[in-house]
């Protein structure tokens, strides 16, 4: 794979000459040690590598895991893409982009282990370069199918650990940004207890910019008002953010992997994976551009659940784990100071 | 429920006085007349339903049949909705419109059968009328697992001699309508054999109008010119339609119900039905729609398959009823000469 040929006709302010190479090595990288990190935690299974290359410029490596001891389906996929067509999205943005090539690689992963006591988790993190204009994105949050304070606990703590060490104003901001982000508007509920997310990161505006995603981040984000940071900085917190996923998310899986269970959390957790379809299909922005955009269909919609169900207007009874996960994990919370 | 206060402050010009009154008799009586032949075909299991009101104005029946001895899962909707908030969709295509009172009203359903032989078919019929302006929509369309030229054939042809009764130009238009709407683009197949699609129909228009979905249907339309028709002309069509779904469907429904099948066809089912999925909540502009405009969810995503799979980078082996269905059946065939 090559790297993008962007000609330096307009001066990247503040971006390294080598900055893509340094950018793709990295996720590279961090799908190489988290690949090698979740087959130690699985035990069994090993991942299967499919190496694919887009034809307009770029491709891939998309890994899947199956049917291991704790997974019963993962994937984490690397890409790079670029080209002269940049995506409309990205022209409505930033119009004075228009002919310039662009660049973009990231790393992204959803993994569906097999007991319903152990949480889905969701990585990505990416890069973009067109011209002058540059940002970094990504994020990481859990879905659990039984709440467990505990656990939402250990990931914000983890989390908020590795946002101090670059910039305070980073964890308050990125898990509200989360929140607002992974929340399924036509069912009232977040997608699950939430971890960080962000976009746009250039450096150069406040740590909200130029989306739709969320209210309250942008309020928070106006009040702390710019955070200038060089492209340095922000990059070597992505890395920093890549690079906890293993600490925040094994511990947790190592405690839940072996609780009993039966068909009642089994089929419990089929039909809360329904939330994750409806979540990734209707608002996932990065889904829905790749499919609307002839992107590699196996290799995005490789996020979603090996086995689904959907009920009609099902509701748990109430005061039992089930209904718990509504009333107390689907929605905001402060983990990182929630008393266990 | 009331009818809609539409106050006559524009002349509706060709519309009758009871337009409205008399397309939601025609909706409730097309729900009771399908489920009645429901429970007939299925012989086991009866319908439940429940009654809802939208606060905004309006309401609905919704009715779910499950695991019956033939139907896995199905459900029947009627619902109208009234108001002075316009939804913005229609805003945009009709600004004339703003700030007079909306009626809305329709039948929709989709059955999810037990054996993988037997077809997933989906129907919907609709009205909207708003001050001057009104039209009717909808149509009918089948999703085999397994392919059987003879059943793609009888869903064509009952469904063309019901378009030819009311106008020659209805069925090819409609047919090609169906085949281009009904398209997973990330996919590169049709969601099943098709049949009849149509929207816009106000009788002022070509066949085809404001919209959109289709271009070889705005070719087809072009060709033909304007079709002049009264709303009774109209009207009188939708009923037909309506009124020929059960003769469509449950010749094919019983020629399937009894044949064996095993895991492999179950599974193969199961995969497919992702596909509808995929359909619904990526592509169909009545299900996003809806939920994202407060609709009541639960009704919406009554379509969604009861068990579904997702398998990475699955390929039926070749020359087997599983990768015929994508060679023969996934794509526009022009199934009334189909020789059987």
């Amino acid at each position: 794979m090559t790297i993008a040929p962007v000609a330096p006709s307009k001066v990247l302010a503040k971006v390294p000459v080598d900055s893509k190479a340094r950018v793709k090595q990295f996720m590279q990288s961090l799908q190489d040690s988290i690949c090698q990190g979740l087959e130690e935690l699985d035990g069994k299974a090993k991942f299967k590598q499919d190496q694919w290359e887009r034809p307009e410029g770029g491709g891939g490596r998309s890994r899947v895991i199956t049917d291991g001891d704790y997974f019963d389906k993962g994937g984490v996929n690397f890409s790079e893409v670029f080209g002269s067509q940049l995506p409309p999205s990205i022209l409505r943005h930033h119009p004075e982009v228009a002919g310039e090539l662009f660049y973009a690689t990231g790393t992204s992963m959803v993994l569906h282990p097999k007991n319903p006591y152990a949480p889905t988790v969701h990585l990505n993190y990416r890069y973009f370069e067109a011209g002058p204009i540059w940002w970094f994105g990504g994020g990481l949050d859990l879905t659990p199918y039984y709440g467990f304070a505990e656990d939402a606990k250990h990931l914000h703590t983890t989390l908020k650990e590795t946002c101090d060490r670059h910039n305070p104003h980073y964890y308050p901001v990125f898990k509200q940004w989360c929140d607002d982000y992974f929340f399924l508007k036509h069912r009232g509920e977040t997608r699950g207890v939430g971890g960080i997310f962000f976009d746009y990161q250039n450096g150069e505006d406040g740590l909200y910019k130029n989306s739709n995603d969320s209210t309250s981040a942008q309020v928070m984000s106006d009040e702390i008002g710019d955070v200038p940071r060089t492209w340095e900085e922000i990059f070597a917190f992505v890395q920093d953010c890549g690079n906890s996923f293993l600490p925040a998310y094994t511990p947790i899986a190592n405690r839940r992997r072996n609780i009993e269970f039966g068909d009642r959390e089994k089929q419990w957790q089929l039909y809360r994976r329904g939330r994750y379809v409806e979540f990734n299909l209707v608002y996932d922005r990065g889904t829905i551009f790749g499919l609307q955009t002839n992107g590699r269909t196996e290799s995005i919609l490789m996020s979603l659940p090996p086995l689904v169900r959907w009920d009609y207007d099902y509701h748990p009874e109430p005061n039992t784990p089930e209904a718990e996960l509504n009333t107390t994990f689907l929605k905001p919370q402060d983990w990182v100071n929630w008393q266990v």
